[in-house]
């Protein structure tokens, strides 16, 4: 490889690392916004959202919980699901993200902390963008299995 | 344009992303230090800041509420303005971004929650130096304007 | 310097500002999956943790920490410990990065906030690989030793 060829590599590699980063810092605001299009896009056209058992498949799926009279009243009342920063893998056309949040919901003048979260995402280079494939998450309440998707996130493992 | 100018432009492009981000993080250490210079030098010297109705223009104004006794008291009782992960948008010299925030509070032993806020910058680069042009916040509880400035956001609209 | 060098030096500017910020989300996963392993190794050999006067020196140190049973009670109880966006300052082969943190402990059915804490970090490129020298961390409980790090961080001094 060229020494060009190499420095061009190297920088798909950051855009890359952007562009995921970018994606996953869409779904709160997404779904805050209590915008059902914006949160479903960024799954894959057959992508899973797992979420304490509760298996979401499909754009449809995610569609309908934004949709939901639920999810609806959350932001009606007043809701932030607060992602942070993510530990991102990435190798060729597949990734592997992690990231904890935080979901609020508005409580007399202030909020009220309902959920801490680790959230494990695989993620797919599809027609020159990536998507969720498979989106894990599980409370951290000292579940075991959330333990494991934060070390197999930190691993960049699948 | 050579394989080497389109090289060179991802490349600065990467640049801006990575210099809007750490503008918008220092935003928050800035007023928990309770230090008014390093938070008005943020935005352009016209820029303004619109938070709930509240608008400061230039940099003066940024200033002067750092400065207040209302913040300075919350800066001696212990507070933590915590901005989340951003969504950018760069459109040569003008950029947008998108994040949500949490402010917190001493109380007691820990902190409590006062406010959960959608914010969206519109920023220009002036003297080869990203400012924030305009920054507009409103509240997360179930404000329909709230909701409007993400879904902005996300499309990159200023 | 060749244009092509000046691309090259620039690029590698970019991925160490993402290898610090990758190395610092991992902290938060690393502890709240209890991996005294994982959070160790983040450190430089001889790397010192000093938060609010408790100084540990040392991987063994770090690795003692998350080990305990204070804080493995922690994990077991449900806790996050939940870090922002950093600012990235690096020169050559060292680096300054700021953030703020919350950690949360899960209360009944949701969770409290236990800490909001300045964190600076003085790194290190060692071997090819950033390692944090010295972490620097204080509650942000109006403790004016909080807000110089806060400042300092801002600065990118160490």
């Amino acid at each position: 490889m060229t020494d060009f060829d190499d420095l061009a590599a190297r920088l798909r590699r950051l855009e890359d690392d952007r562009d995921i980063r970018q994606l996953i810092a869409s779904y709160g605001p997404a779904v805050d916004a209590g915008d059902p299009d914006a949160a479903a896009r960024l799954w894959a056209s057959d992508g899973v959202y797992d979420v304490d058992g509760w298996r979401m498949e499909g754009r449809a799926d995610i569609h309908a919980m934004v949709s939901s009279a639920a999810h609806q009243n959350l932001v009606a009342k007043g809701c932030c699901h607060f992602l942070g920063p993510c530990v991102v893998t990435v190798t060729g056309d597949e990734a592997v993200a992690l990231c904890e949040s935080l979901v609020l919901v508005r409580d007399g003048e202030g909020y009220r902390v309902w959920r801490a979260t680790a959230h494990h995402f695989a993620l797919r280079r599809i027609d020159e963008q990536w998507q969720i494939g498979t989106r894990t998450s599980r409370l951290l309440d000292g579940n075991p299995d959330a333990h494991a998707l934060l070390t197999r996130g930190l691993a960049g493992s699948a």
